[in-house]
């Protein structure tokens, strides 16, 4: 039978491979160098392209784009000169909690790099989302999301000026906004819609990062509401597709 | 002010473009093409590589490189021998109901087509989440799934033959697994924990799938508990990430 007795459940049937059929040369590279990177183990140092051309008998140009998919996997990262097997994705949930504090429950220091805080009249289809009038003022604030020191993620609120007056003045652009809503205007949330979906980084989103442009990311879109269920904010949060997954409890079937 | 007005909040500030910095010329190409995407509307037929060549005075190549990236993030489809402007993604709810029910709420005709059951000795890291001894029989059932007769992911399914002896004799593998648990085995679902992230699509998923290899995939780890707590079943499902979103309502803090 062929069905590999170790196969880990959560990994492709056949290491990817066709039953029938031709798989490009660089992909069998790329199984094999999979392999490896379970015996080196996380932080283990890859060898060159060199030597893995050579090992193999293949081109260097081949072994590297067997690299560039195991990076943009997230299985290697790059480390000062060298390449390396990274740790698992970092496994965030999907709750109403903060970035904050969905890395801190991680054990990670969480941070946030200021790009920008603008003031804005209202465009048409921010105004459908956060019940503003069209042409009212609304905050954008775009922030760098940090896990210990380390880029990865990208997010832009926003919310009304008239909910928020004073965040040009009053927020600390580096703590957390939910925290800011709660403590300082007593804004509680009472339910977010959140949509999940994959796209390719932008240039300008790949720069901000200090990501390959073109690396397949998480985006976040999410819609909240206060405890009085008024809309209140509009929130597209990017994150690092190699480093991130999301998780959630889904309950019984009844209130699904 | 270089905000521009009609923004849509969920789409990349400045169209992806840095404020300081120089882009690589396709995806200026490419951020001028989505512009005639939004213009020419769902269907509406995409001008020829070397139309589009022409008219932003650049090689063909490079046309090519900002067509495929657009068709990575299912803006575009191939359709016959040409390429038009594609729909919105489809938005599957994360929930404890089935691929079949998602995906009739939207309109759309749910279908499976079978890869193939296995029944083999349970594996080390699978008997550790689904609570099977080692080397006790698991099934693994695997199918393609469809909508509309548009091949649109992969699932693997483990679950132990213990709990459901005759799934080889019984089952109709077009049919729908929960009903089946459901409806035959009178198995009720109490939990499930999923973790969503993106990986890029092997050579045998993209052949089966039929999507291009390295497409950017949606993949979703479920382990499913039925009402009495027992671990049921391990999936693997893997949706393509051009066509796919999945979306979620979020509750208050306290339940987060």
């Amino acid at each position: 039978m062929d069905y590999p007795n170790d196969q880990a459940p959560g990994a492709p049937i056949r290491s990817g491979i066709p039953e029938h059929g031709r798989i490009p040369k660089y992909y069998a590279v790329k199984a094999r160098i999979a392999v490896l990177l379970d015996e080196l183990g996380e932080g283990g140092l890859l060898p060159t392209e060199r030597e893995l051309a050579q090992r193999h008998g293949v081109a260097r140009e081949t072994v590297r784009q067997a690299l560039r998919e195991l990076l943009l996997e997230g299985r290697l990262r790059r480390q000062g000169r060298g390449t390396v097997v990274a740790g698992p994705k970092l496994e965030q949930p999907l709750s109403l909690a903060s970035y904050t504090e969905g890395v801190r429950r991680q054990g990670r220091r969480p941070g946030r790099h200021l790009i920008g805080l603008d003031r804005f009249p209202c465009p048409e289809a921010l105004a459908a989302e956060i019940a503003v009038e069209r042409g009212e003022p609304v905050w954008h604030l775009e922030r760098v999301l940090l896990a210990d020191d380390e880029r990865v993620g990208l997010e832009s609120t926003y919310v009304g000026v008239d909910r928020v007056p004073d965040l040009d003045t009053e927020f600390d652009p580096d703590s957390s906004f939910y925290a800011y809503l709660r403590d300082r205007l007593r804004i509680a949330f009472g339910d977010a819609d959140e949509r999940i979906e994959t796209v390719l980084a932008t240039p300008r989103e790949a720069l901000l990062i200090g990501t390959p442009p073109a690396l397949p990311m998480l985006l976040i879109h999410r819609l909240s509401r206060d405890a009085e269920g008024r809309p209140l904010e509009r929130v597209r949060t990017l994150f690092r597709g190699d480093r991130f997954s999301f998780s959630t409890r889904l309950r019984g079937e009844e209130r699904s």
